[in-house]
């Protein structure tokens, strides 16, 4: 975990420091240090880094901006992570809901896909949803979808942070042969991405279910020797540990331990169907969650016993899943669910609190990420990775605490404007590298291709 | 149950028909027929009443509006119904989140109701909540709260429709002495808007556990005399039905049912902690049930097996209950939630389908509130009770199927025109009857006085 740094130039009265970026904000939340709320404070920015946290007053006096911003009704937040996406799955919102799970999966989501998933499907689904992200306050996600260098390229050229989670499946798909086969054309597009400041590469074996033993010891050697992050469903669902059980002999989350992947590399996605073995074993070898409630919720897959893990000290990040089983990608809403859901599933309100909500939301996300060096907490430093959300929407009103209304009350459509590494993404709810008309036009091809209109 | 009617003026190809309104929608979703969506059709308003519902073309051809709105993005729906709220309570949005259930209370709200509750307070915090509700979509609430009368008024004037369900309880409190005295003050109360419109009495006795049997004896004959509604917050948590049983030998919905409260007047609010007899009962009886989901989870009650409930044919409607327990008044959130939520405690992600979803948010409600003669479809004859939603979000798109769309991707903020009996009372997002600058200044006064800045 990174500690907060001092500004590495001296303050000299006499002379201001010039910067790029000065924003002046009604409450900044940093989240480390933990349960903080500066009022009418500043963050500075300078070569896409957080340079300073100061009062206002004092940061006019010390900088000289090239670009200032004032966010009156404003909290400045560090950019939400989202740390599971099926991000060109988008393209798929809406289109088979109300389906039990597995006739969703095999008669709607899998022929879908089987007919339309290519580069071109990936790219457009991929932009969408980053648009989608960024009008929410999410500044780093990671993904997990098929033809990852779409993907890659996609957050690459929008200027967002992403880790590319690449799909390790034994069987053939439109992207791989078989897991070998993925295992290397991932690591090649790592090659591509190699020294790229903001898209880094990880394995995503799919799941217990579809990556077999040999795949996942090549994955955990790899992964160890290359320092790599691994991704993987798990535990989404009481049948899937079931079966397990019955076909191995073992809990998936067993059969991870003896193949070597449990570890502070792994992020373990869904974990609903969780016993006391599986919760000492996370907490023994620090894997990480990303806990996915809306989709678990609709999918009817389970629940997760979030308060139970977090006591554990267990890592729980947050993830949206994919917009074909959430219907959307709004980690404010997201989290808000999450912190609804925790209390009641632990029987006791006092669960999940705001601030914790919030830091499973950032901090916790660059964690099972593996990039809280860089990202997830506004820290002189660190990357300027930044959401703001406004507060001062009636429905919001009275502002007894800023926290609590922003996890409570505020969802993706608060928030005004977002920077990732510096750079404004988001302006006053204006994308500032996507064409939004654009999008949309592509999105209605894909609905009336979807739908038999066109070919 | 209204059924559709055909419009009362013959339609003559050689004289248009001058009617005050007429609606042109890009989707019209009546709820009654069911799962019906109507694509380029109009909606045809007079006196306050829809008289037609049909082709966009043929709308143009045969009447006259005075006002005419082209929805080109929008999907029209009856106006949300709320069968469960505390508007009043908006004021303490945010004031104490995440606490236990009884600290929340006894640390936290009835001290600050005990020191603050009195008219003003419960006319400012009504006002903001009705401005909320209208903002996102809600054309009629239910309310329980201390100075019934405010909350009529401040219901009146803004050209809202609502039950006002007057709180009896057998203690002193700031507005009655004892159930008896409240009876008496909600019965006089109820003379003064015996002929309005849209205002409308009902029973709230508060909960089995603050109301003794003689008050619910009382309130059981005046309901059946004068065929008032009753509601009442039951089995909100297996601790209440447990201690109830403790207490008193009998589960509470037992204890209604002898004492002849359970019946088609009889509107449950909650209802977590339910076993067969319950559900059996309910059914027998045909009282109601307002669903809270978001209450719920956050003050981890417990969860209400809505699934289960619907199969078994009651009637399920949805209530926000207070902002102080939600943090928010937005109906198709608290759909949203409800829909997620019902699939996963039942296991099965076909469960509460978009449709039914929608219907428990309209139709439901308004039977649960006893007026569905009046609203809770678009129906000719029916007062026009209108919701349109914007569904060109792009966090909407593509739009493979609206009304997926609307349940699963839209909330408050993409509530664009509302109307109420034929008067818009939100335009293009826009208060008619209420001023939003003035109720966000006096809940800045009431943020003050309650943190103690102000006296």
């Amino acid at each position: 975990m990174a500690t907060a740094k001092t500004p590495d130039q001296p303050f000299n009265a006499n002379k201001k420091q010039p910067i790029d970026t000065l924003i002046h904000a009604r409450w900044i939340i940093p989240v480390i240090p933990e349960q903080r709320v500066y009022e009418n404070c500043s963050l500075a920015i300078d070569d896409g880094t957080i340079v300073a946290i100061l009062p206002r007053s004092e940061a006019q006096h010390r900088f000289t901006p090239t670009d200032e911003h004032h966010l009156d009704d404003q909290v400045l937040i560090p950019g939400l992570i989202n740390t599971h996406n099926h991000a060109a799955m988008s393209l798929l919102r809406g289109f088979a809901d109300d389906h039990p799970l597995m006739t969703w999966l095999e008669k709607h989501i899998w022929p879908a896909e089987q007919k339309w998933v290519a580069p071109e499907f990936v790219g457009d689904g991929t932009r969408l949803a980053i648009a989608e992200m960024l009008k929410s306050g999410t500044t780093t996600f990671s993904d997990q979808y098929f033809f990852p260098e779409a993907t890659a390229g996609a957050a690459r050229d929008a200027g967002m942070r992403a880790q590319i989670a690449f799909p390790v499946i034994d069987f053939p798909n439109a992207w791989s042969r078989n897991g070998f086969d993925a295992i290397e054309k991932g690591l090649a597009l790592r090659d591509d991405y190699r020294s790229h400041p903001r898209v880094g590469l990880a394995f995503a074996p799919h799941a217990p279910y579809t990556v077999g033993d040999e795949t996942l010891k090549k994955i955990a050697i790899y992964a160890g020797e290359l320092g790599m992050a691994v991704q993987m469903h798990l535990h989404e669902t009481a049948g899937e540990v079931e079966r397990a059980v019955n076909d191995t002999g073992e809990r998936p989350t067993q059969r991870l331990h003896r193949l070597g992947l449990l570890s502070p590399e792994m992020l373990c996605v869904h974990m609903t169907a969780l016993n006391d073995d599986d919760i000492t074993l996370l907490q023994k070898t620090g894997a990480h969650i990303a806990h996915c409630p809306r989709s678990n919720l609709k999918l009817a897959s389970g629940f997760s016993p979030v308060g139970k893990l977090l006591a554990a000290g267990i890592n729980v990040s947050i993830g949206t899943d994919g917009a074909a089983s959430n219907n959307g990608l709004d980690m404010l809403l997201e989290t808000n669910t999450a912190a609804l859901l925790a209390k009641a599933v632990a029987g006791d309100a006092a669960t999940l609190p705001a601030h914790q909500a919030l830091a499973m939301a950032t901090i916790n996300g660059a964690r099972a990420l593996g990039i809280d060096d860089v990202t997830g907490s506004l820290e002189v430093g660190k990357a300027a990775d930044l959401c703001a959300v406004d507060l001062s929407a009636l429905e919001q009103q009275p502002l007894h605490d800023p926290l609590s209304q922003l996890i409570y009350t505020a969802n993706g459509h608060n928030v005004r404007n977002v920077w990732v590494a510096g750079k404004q993404l988001l302006k006053e709810r204006e994308l500032t590298t996507l064409n939004e008309e654009e999008l949309r036009q592509r999105a209605g091809v894909w609905r009336d291709r979807i739908a038999g209109r066109l070919n």
